[in-house]
């Protein structure tokens, strides 16, 4: 550790020294790219790079003296663990008392002899949050904001490049709409909403709109690039060194024109449509500050709510993809239920277990890798909701208690997401408890029924009641949508507590995942896939259902029946067998022998 | 009708008379008064006055030529009739292709003849509407607008004047807090936000934090007055000429200095505290342009939050009205369903029924009055969900169907509410799946258990998911606050399908009244009013419940008992027998049995 430590301190120098040359008195490095991506390719895993935390979300900010990194709680003992606490203060963003990082900068700054520029790079950072985090250091005594102070051009010897992995088409059978047919709808929107061009700078919008996918970042199959979209024209940005002759081929029979990455600002400046419409928070604020268009509309652009929506084929996909996904499921459960019974579990641990799992899906048709790091939590760490085992953490199994384990897949023609919590053994009364309330919340959501246009908020309470009145909640959301193979997290609908105005609409996926973690002791989480399907149409206006996609037991041992109502068995019973049914002609006669006994009436 | 048109055709002559007169091409007359009240005063009724339209929610345009009326569904057939079809049109401001007042506008004056000055009464506009009007106009083609127009000081020659009805003191014994407790309250609020000032503008805020009542507006026992607080001096502006010696004293002993009522605004432009904060949502442009602090934060004032959570004598207070008010609503149930069964309802309607419940509670204890107009609708009167019966509009009884009665008191100690839909003879099945329905969704609002802090919008469709399963739904919201002796509807929490981010606390109140209306046929509506105590505080955090207030039977005869489930039954068994327990001993031998009867267990 010591080591690492002298390597950072480092790097922090070599920051401080640009900063001086510059006459920074003050840095922002936050955890995301020119495309406000929630996985980022490794060029600009700049937070990580000069701290060492390597948690998913974090920002930096250093100053000449001082350095302090602002997570929220999942993350805190972790930045505490891999900050050298000479160096670095950890400040947990979703305590009330903590200061917000204009205040922490304004507080440092007084102290370190009143120098008031603060530089970020404007290149990582949303235009929306240039904006507000201007107004917030005025107020801090009038400091002011420099945006294009970008040290790790220079200070990051070996930074890598831009990625530059391949790209390839998304064949029509799995996307089920041609290019042409998106981009005409993109067209009619421009022209209903009296707007010349949009400019689309979210990586999985692209990779939508362009029936293309890539392998520039971790777990999501995107590639970067930036699209413009005016009513006569098409020009994709990318480096064209990742154009094959299939894609260039795909490009031109869709009249979509190809231009350099890096050019972007500098055409935009130049060669800007009369009038754009462009999303603040999600658009960077460099490409922002290079569009020269007479009319800036400032807004949410349409493709997210049309990515939202799947077509026939693409439910096809996860209907495939989910009976594939059912099988390696089982083949592995089986044998996870094999060794808990047989003792010799103790043989595995947290990893070991997840890379079986991946070698048994990786020899299914169509897979594609992981669709985000599988959560393999034995005991206590089933209660860090985002808990992700490394050799440093990896813990050994027994046979009792509860594993919990969440996963999920890209595969050629859909994304998936699950999660299952499962008995290796012996269990407390709490744990049978907790199992219960997460499973009646599960089914309370699975089986509603609400008007078409309802947001995700108002379903969310469904959810929690039960578990409310014994006394328990969860801190996450409730379900969000699932990209058809591209983001596992895809907007901009959700269920949650907080609100989201984003109404729920027919062909929308939802994951539905309420779960309890018992701090220090263990955590449950159920989670299926579900498309929103059309329920019925009364005098009272239009009702939406859920189906659930996800194909895989949900275990059965833990639950307490008698806390249990006749339509929750109903519908478990019912799931249960419509799992078996479908997945039983697929495996060996033992694991189907597994499966019929796991899929059991209760 | 006749004659009524001609003098509203002379009233809208006399205004587009004074509109030429200034150059105004465009007015906007809103219903609410400069203090943005729900029932407001009749001195500023004026656009009942221009229009003849009395419904409570509605808006008239006027132009040189063109004049309308925007108002909302459920008062659309109203606006219809008392409309003169030949002067106005009416629009309807929830649906999806009306225009807006600026687009309206726009369009006309194109026509007109390209004037493009729009004059309003910045007295009845609030500062926020202003700022967006003045947007949303400019973008019509660049009208402008002038904010100090106000021609019924000339055109309504027998205009009221301001109310000068006296105020009185509301005794420490309900009010359960001094007036100084309240004012330091608010000024520790002040020096922990770093201000100097608030401005109060909200009727309801000024007499919670005073202890005052007057009798100014109808329904709602509020004195229309500005209330100036700092941190050492709270100036009250009030005619003199309503401060009776007691309450003189009152305020003398409190240290509140008072002022006219029509010069605060000389005094803010004069002499203003140097920072101040004011809610432009609620202060009326007028007011907010005299401001002249050198800092003014525009923001929420904390007066409404804490006058939502009750104190212990306000809940006492409640609990003492709710016992007279269900001695007075069983012996009025009792003697309509006698009149029911002996065929004698066809002698009544919707009116005389009403006229004798308030004849019954007017000899209890502390009656002030209705706390808002009663709702009195039988059959397909029923469904339209504001309906207020009126001599034009009234109704006959008969021996079958449903009597939907929403009805409220403003007791000494109290505001209360509550809904009941009573059968008078025999039903359809539809009637009774309905019923059912709604008070299976009353039942589960009421069971509900809720973190604290939690929004009224996560709990709402506690209230609706049985019937959303059944086709059906409501389009108003499920609950909100009610005042002690105060408003019967206050914020700022709610419980509804739209976002209001007020968090639900320990000591507020809350209604519960879930609806159905059948166009057409009927309607059905439950409400009972609850109070929010404190439940368990688990690791999980602290967990929130209700508890009814309200006194009442909930007819029973027209549930259908196979859609119950037992947990429902109990809780209606359980309140019913809490009813009955309550109010038995202070009822007549007679209604002592009826009431029996009535609270039978099911």
């Amino acid at each position: 550790m010591g080591f690492i430590f002298i390597i950072m301190f480092n790097r922090l120098s070599a920051l401080r020294e640009q900063m001086r040359r510059e006459g920074i008195a003050a840095t922002i490095i936050p955890s995301t790219d020119p495309h406000m991506s929630e996985y980022v390719p490794s060029r600009w895993q700049t937070r990580e790079w000069i701290s060492g935390f390597d948690g998913s979300a974090g920002t930096a900010v250093v100053t000449l003296e001082s350095a302090a990194l602002w997570t929220d709680s999942r993350y805190w003992l972790q930045a505490e663990e891999q900050l050298d606490a000479r160096d670095w203060q950890v400040i947990r963003n979703d305590s009330e008392s903590a200061p917000t990082i204009a205040q922490w900068i304004g507080a440092r700054l007084t102290l370190e002899g009143g120098k008031t520029e603060v530089g970020i790079d404007g290149e990582v950072f949303a235009e929306s949050d240039v904006v507000s985090l201007k107004d917030e250091l005025r107020e801090q005594g009038g400091l002011t904001l420099r945006c294009n102070f970008s040290p790790f051009h220079r200070v990051w010897t070996d930074r890598p490049d831009v990625p530059l992995a391949p790209v390839e088409v998304q064949p029509d059978q799995f996307a089920g709409e041609s290019v042409e047919s998106k981009v005409e709808r993109l067209r009619q929107w421009l022209r209903l909403s009296g707007y010349e061009a949009m400019l689309i700078t979210q990586l999985d919008d692209i990779a939508w709109t362009l029936n293309m996918r890539g392998d520039d970042v971790h777990c999501t199959p995107v590639f970067v690039a930036y699209l413009l979209l005016t009513r006569t024209d098409t020009i994709l940005y990318i480096d064209s060194r990742k154009l094959t002759p299939d894609v260039q081929t795909h490009l031109a029979a869709a009249g979509i024109k190809t231009r350099e990455y890096c050019d972007v600002a500098k055409h935009l400046k130049k060669d800007c449509p009369d009038s754009i419409i462009i999303d603040p928070a999600t658009t960077n604020h460099l490409i922002f500050a290079a569009i020269r268009a007479p009319f800036v509309r400032q807004a949410a652009l349409p493709v997210a709510s049309m990515k939202s929506v799947k077509n026939a084929a693409e439910i096809e996909g996860y209907r495939r993809a989910m009976i594939r996904d059912g099988v390696a499921m089982v083949r592995w459960m089986h044998w996870l239920d094999d060794l808990a019974a047989s003792g010799e579990i103790a043989g595995e641990s947290e990893l070991s277990v997840s890379q079986r799992l991946e070698e048994i899906r990786s020899a299914g048709e169509g897979y594609g890798g992981p669709s985000f790091d599988s959560i393999s939590a034995y005991a206590d760490h089933g209660a860090q909701v985002h808990y992700e085992p490394s050799p440093a953490t990896d813990r050994k199994l027994k046979a009792e208690g509860l594993l919990l384990f969440d996963t999920g897949v890209q595969y050629r023609d859909a994304t998936t997401d699950l999660t299952r919590t499962i008995p290796l053994g012996p269990l407390t009364d709490e744990m049978r408890t907790v199992y219960t309330l997460v499973l009646k919340g599960h089914i309370a959501l699975a089986q509603a029924i609400f008007p078409d246009g309802a947001a995700g908020t108002q379903l969310d309470a469904l959810a929690r009641r039960d578990m409310w009145a014994a006394g328990y909640n969860y801190g996450h959301g409730t379900g969000h949508g699932v990209g058809s193979r591209l983001s596992v997290h895809e907007g901009p609908h959700q269920v949650r507590m907080q609100w989201k105005p984003a109404p729920l609409r027919e062909g929308m996926t939802l994951t539905n995942e309420p779960g309890i973690y018992v701090t220090g002791r263990f955590g449950v989480r159920t989670e299926n896939m579900m498309i929103i399907r059309h329920h019925s149409t009364t005098d009272f206006g239009s009702f939406l259902c859920f189906e659930t996609l996800t194909l895989c037991p949900i275990p059965t041992k833990p639950i307490r029946h008698e806390m249990f109502t006749d339509e929750e068995r109903r519908w478990l019973n019912d799931y249960h067998s419509r799992v078996e049914a479908t997945l039983a002609p697929l495996l060996s006669e033992s694991d189907s022998k597994w499966l019929k006994n796991a899929c059991m009436p209760i």
